[in-house]
């Protein structure tokens, strides 16, 4: 039996987990990231975790295959390095080279969208397409590409950024300076926003009620839960961001073609009441509608184990 | 010594050349393709093209490579079909295996704004460039994107359709059924359109000179001239359309990170005046700026060669 590492590395905790054949994580553990220490103390921490898990397991070195990495920020594959990440403040980080010398494995290392994309063609909604495109939507909208089986990344760094292609040029402002950005309409962050303020003009919807009052309680669920009450107010806000994730959806299609487009984030405890739309949607919308290739619109099934997993996923076969 | 031959399928003509490993063209013919034939009669004039040329310049069969075929319209590369046009009213034509049997060379096929980027990767703006997106601003945007020095198509058929991609969602009505794609606000059609537009809006613009006074006669190159002259409207209307074409350079640099991101097209006799703003827009624009990978913002090359380079560039190596 081989094993290969996968390590979450997050701005809240470290988690790692060794990862059988079968892509099952057999054992895992995490840390504290403690952002602010220097990148020798997290990497340090990183590679602490990997020695330890694999002592607990009793696996010996030999049959690691390697080391994957899921890192937020801007990655540089090619070289291992963690060109710019926000959440740590780290620039030209070369943490392959670190973990390398350290550990004595092959590091891996992509960006956690990427990763956790990866992580579902091998082990989750994805399993066996070749092409995947996968969606978060969180605080921002992050991207996952994989074709052909791998992980796609652009030619350079800082490709693949699919939250930040435009719906609306000059639109709504987005966190990365520009205005429409995708991300700005169909992040979590972004439905919050539109709740809020049609709650502002509607003093009477059942959004304020779910809230206690108090807008600022309103999160990624409250709009649906609103509407579920037959709400005419949430039920428009609901609309809306179905239209801006369709046609955000519609414009990966016309762009990448996948096998199947997958979906992440808490608004996707929504299920079918989002996807359902979402396949509609680009049935009605993609380039030359029946006559091109129109991807399955799907849930991703990972969850919390996409991390660990997607990371673990960069580590290719001998 | 070896060739390629390039075929280019177009709407008025077929042409073919004999394509030497220097990549020129020593040798080309062209016959009108007078659509509306069977899709039979229209391959026959593409076998006989390519056996003439051959036999004119005394080429064995054994010294070609292959033949490559740009087409418009929706190509399947892998079986060789064209899945569908509508230039020629063809769905579903298996020209691949019709022109193998019939000339006995292995046929490439590949949309044409995809040859095109190619054609500039392997003899034109981006000779030795690994990764390169061209746009071609024409009656339409064509987007044609090379990845590690092939055509990226997209997991199945319909994708790299870069000009159907949001810039507005919901604005200008695009020809393939949406609204607001790039191609709506980037295209000369599109070019034309506002400047008729702001002609009728400003009736002492320099346009209506230009023009002599009748609008139908507006071209891609109105706009620019009235400019020259120190038009205001004009201006505006430019400004305007850098800053779109912008935004969707942008999102192309976001999703692709090339090494270079091409322009052909009429519009493209504007040069610097073009490439300057906008290689200033995707620095001042793109997703983390200087941080990222910035790509060079170039006119493309090869001019009326591109459908002969770029076809015979599908042929690969032995």
């Amino acid at each position: 039996m081989k094993y290969r590492v996968g390590i979450d590395l997050g701005g809240t905790n470290i988690k790692a987990g060794i990862v059988n054949e079968a892509y099952k994580i057999i054992r895992e553990a995490s840390v504290p990231t403690l952002t602010g220490r220097s990148p020798e103390a997290i990497m340090d921490d990183m590679a602490g975790l990997v020695e330890m898990l694999l002592l607990d397991e009793k696996i010996e070195k030999e049959d690691v295959l390697g080391v994957g990495i899921g890192s937020p920020g801007m990655i540089d594959a090619v070289h291992k390095i963690v060109v710019y990440s926000n959440n740590f403040g780290w620039e030209n980080v070369a943490i392959g080279a670190y973990l390398e010398k350290k550990l004595g494995f092959v590091i891996h290392i992509s960006n956690d969208a990427n990763c956790a994309a990866l992580g579902e063609v091998k082990a989750g909604a994805a399993r066996n397409a070749k092409n995947c495109v996968m969606i978060t939507l969180g605080t921002g909208v992050g991207g996952g590409v994989v074709v052909n089986g791998r992980i796609f990344e652009g030619g350079h760094a800082g490709g693949a950024e699919l939250g930040h292609t435009t719906l609306i040029a000059g639109g709504e402002q987005c966190t990365c300076g520009r205005k429409g950005c995708f991300e700005a309409y169909a992040s979590a962050t972004a439905l919050i926003r539109d709740t809020k303020r049609a709650a502002m003009e509607n003093e009477k919807s059942m959004i304020w009620r779910l809230c206690g009052g108090d807008l600022n309680l309103v999160n990624g669920k409250t709009v649906f839960d609103a509407m579920q009450t037959g709400d005419e107010t949430a039920r428009k806000v609901v609309k809306q961001y179905l239209h801006y994730l369709g046609e955000g959806i519609t414009n990966i299609v016309n762009i990448f073609r996948p096998d199947k487009v997958l979906l992440s984030g808490g608004v996707c405890n929504q299920g079918k009441n989002l996807t359902e739309p979402l396949q509609n949607y680009i049935a009605q919308n993609s380039f030359a509608k029946e006559k091109g290739w129109l991807p399955e619109v799907e849930i991703a099934t990972l969850g919390d184990l996409t991390g660990i997993l997607g990371a673990a996923a960069l580590v290719e076969e001998e």
